[in-house]
């Protein structure tokens, strides 16, 4: 194991403190030659005998192994493709289908809108009666009524950084007879998760965050093993065949996780991902958790001493957040630009949140100090109060 | 406009004749450059700001934009992401929900049978006695009855190169009260499209074969102006949404096509497409489809005369014929191998097919007598019964 932070593993440009891992993760050294690689060396040289040559067909399962490991998930149960929204899709319509007489699916407001619409464009196309119900984060184990057929929860909030307790969510569910549907973007490489052990039959997440994988790297599916052979894939595609290239006229579907593949794997941006997971053979993860509530707590204590205007967004109680720390301000667009234009990067989120992510693999005491430095000059001085700031654009 | 073939654009391998970029395209010479670009220059110097500063987040449009000149789409009408079958997946649900009181989907047993297995899973999911009704090529037209709600049909065969004539299946189709849905994954950048003309309401292609996008490069989606104002897409993603960034909690769907975007584009791989279709902007689609024909014919002479034992498997007809031509053999996997193994490379499509794909961008007739020759040297010396060749592998 490598003691954190591993700066020297990551390209940062000199001078930014980057606390928005949680949107998307830096550059790992190195991906930029293994890409070279994949597109030179593979792609240019070998042409469509990378397939085999270079292990392309196989490269979602053998990088879904390395998710595997990061979310406690055994050997062969995840592969990779497609994005987030589609991964739930997948896993949405296949729950809806393991409880056919239950016509709810239950989420919290705190769930990511892609997830909430993705679910929204399955009812309007089932039809039937189905119905999305949404409840408040803290009401999702009281809300496990029996007409539930699958709680559908993002574990860290994409705002607050709230964090469900999987394990008590997923028994809630299973209790109420609903199926368990967890959406780990904010959780995997950030906090440490066991899907294995909370026995939820879902999980999803993306790979641009805390992983590291590159902006629209690929997504992961994870089911239950003693599930999948059950499963009747929605999106049926060909490379989740059992035999792709028998060229069948008829779908039938791979045996274990692969029939949750869809269509041909973007093998380039699966190759920036797959070497950024091999940072995490050297991540404790129980170490990485440690340091990721100090950095939160010294970040908390620091803004509420210099910063008093600003409101703790996020819950106070280290167990009960993720990875990053939230502080709601009316004039924190604003605000938020401000930092960026300093070097400070982090970002904004509807209507008022301002929002943090603490990834001790690059992220130390020293970067929580000078941003926080730097975010009480701009309030002391009200910076943040010139027209560039308050034009708005859609991302960071 | 430059005079075809245009082979230093490519980065090809010296000595090899690739008769394969109907299955993957080969590197255009800068991409490596441009990839390189956005990984090191983009992602590593700009992070999280990248998407707007590198206009990652307009780039579906950007380049949706380059695919509608190659298929005669008016700006505006195309985007970009995720792969064909999930493209497919989303226009049939859309076409299907224009015609409420219909149950069928037409197909032609020529289709690729990803396109095929969606509209299984489709109909899985949707049961209301839905059906898959698949017919020969030939039998298309007549067979537009009038319980078709949509007629899905792939202009190429992907394994015989038959090519349907779009503006009368279109017709047919229309006729009969159906919706037309286009695939054209081996048309774009193959022969002239006319997808305006032709007025099908949806079309779907991949960009990975005749547009050299890279392994795994995304996908394309065309809906016809007038109609797609009305699609409730089915798979309801936040970039789809009207405004992704207000993070609402329902679903509003975009003005125009960009509805039909689903999770965070794939940007690295987009860079290397959009690097790729820039080479378009050199081609005469008049003068490619011409030269393609007289390599399809000269290679169809050339293999007659000398290789008799293998029988055309294509149209005979170079109208009727796509890009590619494919002659079947009872020992035609063998037979690739033992071509493979000699620097030509085409590839096999069970049970029978030798398939060989002519991109005039860098093929010209040196290299189809090339081919030839050690075609029937291979042929005329058996060295393809070796057991080696024999070995069954998934993809060339």
């Amino acid at each position: 194991m490598t003691r954190l932070p591993m700066k020297d593993r990551f390209s940062l440009p000199d001078g930014m403190i980057y606390l928005d891992g949680n949107s998307l993760g830096p550059l790992p050294v190195g991906t930029a030659e293994k890409v070279q690689d994949v597109v030179q060396a593979q792609w240019g040289a070998h042409l469509i005998k990378g397939w085999n040559l270079d292990g392309w067909m196989a490269q979602p399962a053998r990088v879904g192994n390395r998710i595997a490991r990061l979310i406690g998930a055994p050997e062969g149960s995840v592969t990779m493709g497609d994005t987030l929204s589609v991964k739930v899709f997948q896993a949405l319509s296949a729950a809806l289908k393991m409880r056919p007489d239950r016509r709810v699916i239950l989420s919290d407001s705190g769930n990511f809108p892609s997830d909430l619409y993705m679910a929204e464009g399955l009812i309007q196309q089932l039809g039937q009666g189905y119905e999305l119900r949404i409840v408040a984060p803290e009401d999702v184990a009281s809300a496990m009524t029996d007409d539930v057929a699958v709680a559908m929860i993002t574990q860290v909030d994409y705002r607050t950084g709230r964090m469900h307790d999987m394990a008590q969510v997923t028994a809630a569910a299973h209790g109420a007879g609903a199926v368990m549907l967890w959406d780990l973007a904010h959780s995997a490489g950030a906090v440490p998760v066991d899907v294995a052990a909370c026995n939820a039959e879902f999980s999803v997440g993306c790979t641009y965050k805390y992983l590291n994988g590159g902006p629209g790297a690929p997504a992961f599916i994870y089911a239950r093993p003693d599930i999948v052979a059950d499963i009747q894939p929605a999106l049926a595609g060909w490379l989740g065949h059992d035999a792709p290239f028998a060229f069948e006229t008829g779908y039938r579907p791979a045996a274990g996780i692969e029939r949750m593949r869809v269509g041909t794997p973007p093998v380039i941006q699966m190759t920036a991902l797959e070497h950024a997971l091999g940072l995490w053979d050297e991540v404790d993860m129980a170490e990485l958790r440690e340091r990721s509530v100090a950095l939160g707590e010294l970040f908390i204590a620091l803004v509420e001493e210099k910063c008093p205007e600003l409101v703790l967004a996020s819950p106070r109680d280290a167990n009960q957040r993720g990875s990053q720390v939230s502080f709601a301000s009316k004039n924190g667009y604003a605000v938020m630009q401000a930092l960026i234009a300093r070097d400070v990067i982090g970002d904004f989120r509807a209507p008022d949140i301002m929002r943090f992510g603490f990834t001790p693999l690059y992220i130390d005491e020293d970067d929580v100090r000078g941003a926080v430095d730097i975010l009480a000059d701009i309030l002391a001085t009200r910076s943040w109060d010139r027209p560039e700031y308050h034009q708005k654009r859609d991302v960071t």
